[in-house]
């Protein structure tokens, strides 16, 4: 049927990321190219990790609350940014406060070059540049570095509220537990080792539904 | 120094997993090939990952205390089966008592040959043919599937229970806490993901060591 191939032609594909998460950083400096290369869509979903480890029991990150997996995580993020050619330096605050760049993010939802840009900015700023995004000052660094205006975009990120409250609700919805996850047609990957896998499903899907 | 480059030369690629832990079959069924095609030496550890999550304060399998996570864990085995060509069919009974079968694992250690068949046989049982991996008869079934003589290992395996012990408690000083696991002179790598980047880097030291 025309409509469902209509539908399913213009889905894009869904890429939730938490600012404050390292896996998500991996995948937010890989995705824009990877998808580009693929012809595929993408959809950026900001999203808070907090909410959804606090309906676990979690008050902090699981790789604070178990100091062995974390241990293994930071040496795990030092490989692969080495191996991929992503900075990295390990921050000294984790995880930090995402929720002003959360909005900003959600915000500029419909900036399809600057969002991203933005996006890598502030993770670069959390896991590259030893900056603290909790910190409007850094939120305002990120918006000039993908050329936006920090007044106006600050004074938008305080009328997402809601929105960003929506954003969590659905994401609880879909079923998302972590992040970087990535969302085709329903399909659920998640983790910065799924984005390929990611990327090819919803390719095919794509291609299947014409 | 050569006393430095024979012991890394000699040193074996570890492989550490749980017979009740999903992604350690997917591990299990790929690992002996992927090994021998880049000429690295495996030894295949059995260990128990119930004390481990005890330790961190879980009385069950994280995919049974998350059942968000469960439910897309369970979704990922059969993609990833599919796509690899690996039988699975969800058990019923999850996770599976594997304290008899790990046992047997370890007193096979020195059977290069039958204790991996052995190994990937009590995996079929578990995640591809429905049977429970807690009962001894399905252990004596796959010690007759890898042609050995079951009563003799059986009498072998209630012989290992300080050493399986040794084995947990080894675990943990390496900083294990999941399955699978891989060990290349102290780097350590976890998840099925890992596989192919834990063989890499263990041909790689091999090779920078000579």
């Amino acid at each position: 049927m025309s409509t469902v191939s209509d539908k399913t032609d213009s889905a894009p594909l869904e890429f939730w990321f938490e600012f404050a998460s390292t896996y998500s950083y991996l995948a937010a400096m890989r995705i824009g190219e990877l998808a580009a290369r693929a012809g595929v869509a993408l959809a950026w979903k900001p999203f808070l990790l907090g909410p959804i480890f606090q309906a676990q029991g979690w008050n902090d990150s699981p790789f604070n609350l178990y100091p062995v997996k974390g241990r293994y995580m930071w040496r795990d993020m030092e490989r692969l940014c080495e191996r991929q050619g992503i900075p990295f330096a390990k921050p000294a605050l984790f995880p930090q406060r995402s929720i002003l760049a959360a909005r900003v993010a959600l915000a500029l939802e419909h900036e399809p070059q600057q969002g991203p840009d933005f996006i890598r900015a502030v993770y670069r700023a959390n896991f590259a540049e030893g900056r603290n995004i909790g910190e409007q000052a850094t939120v305002e660094r990120a918006l000039r570095e993908a050329a936006l205006d920090p007044a106006h975009w600050i004074a938008r990120a305080d009328t997402m509220k809601d929105a960003l409250r929506a954003q969590n609700e659905r994401a609880v919805q879909i079923g998302l537990f972590g992040a970087p996850s990535f969302v085709s047609n329903g399909e659920i990957f998640w983790g910065n080792d799924r984005l390929e896998d990611a990327i090819a499903w919803h390719a095919q899907g794509r291609r299947e539904s014409r």
